[in-house]
């Protein structure tokens, strides 16, 4: 039985890991997910919810032990960790109460008239047992018990997740807490379950039983799954977050301030060594405004950084040298680390022109580097803008309120984008109603998904329309006796 | 340059139809909606909907001409014909009325408590031009100026749409009309276009300004769809609505209804020509309740038909054969026609045993024919639904509130399908709020997409957020001075 190897960034020692799941258990784990989904998908939401704070409750009364495992495999840093852990319980408590307001069940209910006249109601219904790919770059909040598996079980699916390579100790240690937890809050088995394993993580999409799939990660895996999903004798959908470059647009009337927008946005995307699905990979920004200079100099400073692996660490040096081929020019750098996975933050400036489709400087390059492009004239920039790949997300860096090229820059970014931000840099995800972390292909396969907010319950829903269904033959959630309360 | 072949059902005559699109006027029809889409997404929604109810005039005072040219191009009859149009109208008019009530932009609004607070708002955009690749069966409600043409356009869509090789003529005329009302009512060039034969439609799927398509018609067709549109260099959402199977189980308490219960299903079946996405394919009835004696019965004195082209019609032909080859006997057959693409009722006796995954017998037959099954135990019925492909729609047919296997017959119904009708046949889909007609694949390529009704217009929607951007650089939709109306 081949294992997973832990590993530490900091020196590049290695530990034994965990066993890769053989594949009965992998079929084990389905087949209780399946047999869970009955009782987990009609149990109250208010059920549901006591089972999700339970978990956050013992979440964070462990979190010594997380944040010491946590850091061991990433390197993250013991103080972004604890925040992170901090952050996910409060997400969690946050799917919980999303979950049991019943907002996500889109309850229509009208009677059309006759004759004779239709009773017609319509809920979304959980859609069946999930499989969860977490992510690498945020061990808690997109982890095995994070967004996607909580509002999964939120929206009443059982799930069945898988360990992620760069943190398998963290992930099997998250699942036995989940797992003691939720079975002692009542929750039937099956309701969640942990794979280790690339064979086992296909195996889980391929199993008859897995009514969909969510994974945050690179485009080359994303499409992966989205492919192999499609191969299945009944094809499910895979709601995959993938990693894009994040334009940032400073308008001319913005100039003044370059040097604190390069500040901060140096300080974004090197924010987790440059890890961030939502960092900033290009800035844009008018020529003559110092943006290089200002740029050159915080990176210069920035200190040296672990990336999560020794492959995310050798396609970074390997990305940077793919830069300066596809054209772009070396600005700066800064610190390094003297062993482990380590890295250098970087710039690139590039041309505007040299950012043609299709152009390696239009793909992520995982880690702490950002490239820099100067225009001569905004018009220029928002065409340029407008040929880019699009993106989880953006910013535009105005100057308020009477900045005359602020409107159409937001409409320009908005087009390309899930979110658009004014003043301020892409990082940062708060979980909240009004959030979107989607966006068009490449940065998800379903650019009406989100995986962050009360919206990320709708990916584990499908809808269900009953015409002319006696009372007691209703779903709860459509009942005229309304027993979820959903009325009031 | 071909053409595309008018024909006429009753005889087989064939007269010349318009000529196919060239490629250059593809290109120009997806330019045209291109340029238009900034116009079409950000004009009002009471502008949208005063465009939508000008063609709904339009094509209610061209009905006597309109139903002519259907007539002859379907031989779907007069009647038919004059009450799908008319009930096209009225759904043309939902949708306008949904469009402007502004429900699916979903809006969202909140102040994320700080420091400092953050503003985000989130709606649901209109993605991009959609290329709308209509039905053969319904020429009116889902052909080129169907649910999906009106839902797009509502939500801000330009729509290029694809005339259906079955009725070539009527989708010219159809979009002359639509066309020329558009512009009298002040929409842009370029809303609304129409291509003509198979190779302008697939250069709509490739085409990079295409943001969504939609479809209706085979599992064969929107399949390749689906994959065309992954291989795009952007991959795009294709919603697909397939014909499948629909199941309908009668409770053992129903039997003593059993005569009324198949005279409904075979009139449903056979309705249209049995050419419904929503025909009962497969009828389960408890044995010894007289189900095949009245499915015959009323089976033999069914009137032939013609279907709408040769080639459904030698499919038709060949899907019997496949059925009796796959293990069917033939139970009853009704009347045939003396000429053209003429068809024969049938019915169909299978085992439940024989109904298992993969066999032919649980495809869709596009024509007047279903299945019927007897089952000696309710609980084998039940375990034989669970295992079927699944389905737009199904029935189930009970003794009334009271019945004990009602509500999980129910149960197990709407697992398998997207709505449930008790009592009543699957065939007849309103254009309501609380509509869904979509469901798990084969039925749609997204199991949460509906082609009827409010939720229709969801699909050509994308949400985005916007983080503290200020009053003037927000949509519309999204500003406090709420120039919609949303909030009233």
């Amino acid at each position: 039985m081949s294992t997973e190897v832990s590993h530490q960034p900091r020196t590049g020692a290695t530990h034994p890991g965990p066993s890769h799941t053989a594949p009965d258990d992998v079929a084990a784990a389905v087949a209780a997910a399946r047999a869970a989904y009955p009782v987990v998908s009609t149990a109250t939401p208010r059920d549901r919810r006591r089972w999700l704070d339970a978990v956050a409750d013992t979440l964070d009364a462990h979190a010594d032990e997380l944040v010491a495992i946590a850091d061991g495999e990433t390197a993250l840093g013991e103080e972004r960790l604890r925040g992170e852990l901090q952050r996910g319980v409060v997400n969690m408590r946050y799917y919980a109460a999303v979950g049991e307001s019943g907002d996500w069940l889109r309850v229509r209910k009208q009677t059309l008239p006759g004759p004779p006249p239709i009773d017609l109601r319509r809920a979304n219904l959980p859609i069946g047992p999930v499989a969860v790919f977490g992510a690498s770059n945020f061990p808690f909040q997109f982890g095995v018990v994070g967004h996607d598996t909580c509002s999964a079980i939120s929206a009443g699916c059982p799930v069945v997740t898988k360990a992620h390579p760069a943190h398998p100790r963290l992930s099997v240690r998250l699942a036995e807490l989940t797992r003691s937890t939720l079975a002692a809050a009542g929750a039937p088995d099956g309701t969640y379950s942990l794979v280790v394993g690339f064979g086992a993580g296909t195996a889980l999409v391929d199993a008859p039983e897995i009514a969909a799939v969510a994974f945050t990660g690179s485009q080359a895996g994303g499409m992966a799954l989205v492919d192999r999903a499609r191969r299945r004798e009944r094809p499910i959908p895979v709601y995959a977050e993938m990693g894009t470059v994040n334009p940032v647009l400073v308008t001319p009337a913005a100039i003044d301030r370059i040097d604190e927008i390069a500040a901060e946005l140096v300080a974004s995307f090197t924010l987790g060594a440059g890890q961030f699905c939502t960092k900033p990979g290009l800035l844009m920004a008018p020529a003559g405004s110092g943006v290089t200079e200002a740029t050159a100099t915080h990176v210069a400073s920035s200190p040296g950084v672990w990336l999560l692996t020794e492959g995310i660490a050798a396609a970074y040096r390997d990305g940077i040298d793919d830069l300066v081929t596809a054209g772009g020019t070396l600005l700066a750098s800064g610190q390094t680390m003297p062993s482990g996975y380590a890295a250098q933050p970087h710039a690139v400036t590039v041309g505007l022109a040299d950012l043609r489709p299709g152009s390696r400087l239009l793909g992520e390059c995982f880690g702490p580097v950002a490239l820099v492009a100067q225009y001569a004239d905004i018009d220029e920039a928002l065409g340029t803008l407008a040929t880019l790949q699009p993106s989880l997300t953006g910013a535009v860096y105005g100057a308020g309120p009477d900045d005359p090229d602020l409107p159409r820059a937001v409409e320009r970014m908005a087009a390309q984008v899930g979110r658009v931000v004014v003043d301020g840099p892409p990082t940062g995800v708060a979980c909240a109603d009004a959030m979107h972390h989607g966006g068009p292909w490449p940065s998800t396969s379903d650019p009406r998904s989100t995986s962050v907010g009360a919206h990320a319950l709708d990916r584990f829903t499908r809808p269900v329309a009953y015409q002319n269904v006696p009372e007691m033959a209703l779903p709860p959630a459509l009942r005229d006796a309304d027993p979820w309360g959903l009325d009031a």
